[in-house]
């Protein structure tokens, strides 16, 4: 497989800094962005420059390291632990694996008894707890790529040659470590030599798959083809699609599926063509604690995402606007979720609970 | 009702010009186009100023007015005309609408007498041609107006209050001489005092829904909201949609429906949700000549309107494109079809050539 860039690296040692691929810039310029503070990542979650939950918890992960490794005069290292964790949270609120890394790394620094100490740490401690940290963040991400890995093994064998395949938003590579979760599926199918045909849906608002996606798997040597998002359903009726293959940013115990808006209208011309729909995703995107779909709450985004999209108005002023960042799609229209640890196949709650 | 901008209009009598809302500066900027001559009727047709399938018609009978209305050394009448007709049909060569008032144009002055005759017409006798043809131009922007009315009428019962309405593309007062077709329906319901609210699909690629049917609902004081296309699906499935209403291109003799692309996956989802889906179209829209959808070509537009369709490049270099600008909805996806003599209901074969 060509490689794609790396989506964020760490750079040296301690002191070190975490180098993030600027997917603002993508496909134009393909640019990294070095960042030496904990500010500048709360900037680059914030703005985007880093985007896709695994990739927003990993780049969270480091920018703890990045915040613990300056030495300061002020504060217990819990006080200052917490301090940056509560920042970086707040770049992007709805971010369900930011909070999740943010709490790892916190969990690991404080079982650590130096990390306790009321006072301000010494130096030599400081950098001894630190470099803890920075061993975290590296777990953190290793575990996330053997993840990616995992999903694209189990998954592969669902591609046969002659395939085309359809896709919406972007879970690949550049939402991840590396390799993605839908994409990773194509990836490894890639890799085992089979010959298949990627449709990329474009995902208005803001253009993940014809920025991101279709920018990847090019750079991955994958036959790709951009749509519109309307165009969808065409493709279907003209027979050049076998399978759906999406990720996901949360599922209910009972298999519903919250991802980027469109994806529901996917499934439906899925179903309706009789094509199946597969949704790929980390065993953790699972949310036991809610029982279906209904409880995902949808986020409404700014209309400007939509009115003004691309720096140019392209709708009245003072329209009203509709933005909603996710839809759910109901289990009953999900042929099967690849996880890590297997395909659960049909997606329902008693297969889920026991996986 | 509020007013919307006349979408064309004769100035002035012989010689006259023809005055264009330039569709090309909605929704920012409200700005007329004078063509003084054939060829910059050409130019404003060929460029999307005056677009929909009516509107083209009439903006190419008056092109023809424009061309004889200039007193030439040269050529017999019968000769100019000829030439006229086949330069404006080479700006939008697959406008149907645009060759229907060509030839009615031709058919009529061809009527004449005089316009056979081999010599050079004099001056007065081209002046009498000339205006016959200012006639006839008037006749068909008249018949559409007419035609919108009556599509308008007759779909209104079929509005009720609290509805909320889905559109896709723009079948409106924009694209004809007034009033339009789909929207026709909506402001003959809104003058009867119906209470409804407006889904508006963007309509990629080129976003006629948010730069042109948001525009002009806005315009007409009716309640409208913009969504991506991608978010019809979530919008019905949030039980808000209680009806779709689209324009069409061309009906096949079974009721398949040709339209702007997306209108299908339109369809697919409101057959899903059990949301009516009904087609305003005028009875020319019938062809009768072919059986089925199957019969009806896919045209495959330029991929710069996706990848660079905002101003800016949003895909990468090179990329393979897929972007059909119509797509055939199957006569079984539609409740029925308003024309100007009466909804048929259900869409099919037997009612079609009996109307």
């Amino acid at each position: 497989m060509k490689s794609i860039p790396r989506t964020l690296e760490w750079i040296g040692d301690l002191p070190g800094h975490l180098r993030l691929l600027d997917q603002t810039l993508l496909p134009t310029d393909l640019a990294y962005r070095d960042c030496r503070s904990v500010e500048e990542v709360w900037e680059s979650i914030r703005n985007l420059r880093v985007r896709g939950a695994p990739a927003i918890g990993i780049a969270a992960a480091f920018g703890v390291v990045l915040g613990m490794q300056v030495h300061t005069e002020s504060a217990s290292c819990a006080e200052r632990l917490n301090h940056i964790c509560d920042y970086l949270r707040s770049s992007r609120p709805t971010a369900v694996n930011l909070f999740w890394a943010l709490d790892r790394m916190e969990k690991k620094l404080l079982s650590e008894p130096e990390a306790l100490a009321k006072d301000r740490p010494s130096s030599l401690t400081l950098h001894a707890l630190t470099r803890i940290l920075l061993s975290e963040a590296i777990a953190i991400q290793r575990e996330d790529r053997q993840m990616c890995l995992a999903i694209g093994r189990i998954g592969a064998h669902l591609i046969h040659d002659g395939y085309g395949v359809l896709t919406h938003c972007n879970a690949g590579s550049l939402a991840t470590s590396e390799f993605g979760t839908a994409l990773a599926v194509l990836y490894s199918a890639h890799d085992q030599g089979k010959k298949f045909h990627v449709f990329a849906d474009e995902t208005r608002p803001l253009l993940q798959g014809a920025r991101l996606t279709a920018w990847e798997l090019q750079q991955a040597g994958i036959d790709v083809t951009l749509l519109c998002d309307n165009m969808a359903g065409q493709v279907m009726r003209e027979g050049r699609v076998h399978m759906v293959i999406v990720g996901a940013d949360r599922i209910a115990a009972n298999g519903d599926t919250a991802n980027k808006i469109g994806t529901y209208s996917v499934a439906v011309l899925a179903k309706a063509h009789g094509i199946p729909f597969y949704v790929a995703a980390p065993s953790s995107t699972f949310d036991l604690s809610i029982s279906d779909g209904s409880q995902i709450p949808i986020e409404q985004r700014d209309p400007r995402e939509i009115t003004e999209g691309f720096g140019k108005v392209i709708a009245p002023t003072g329209v009203r606007v509709y933005n909603p960042a996710f839809d759910v799609t109901p289990a009953e229209l999900i042929t099967g979720i690849i996880t890590e640890k297997g395909l659960i196949h049909p997606a329902d709650a008693r297969i889920i609970r026991t996986n």
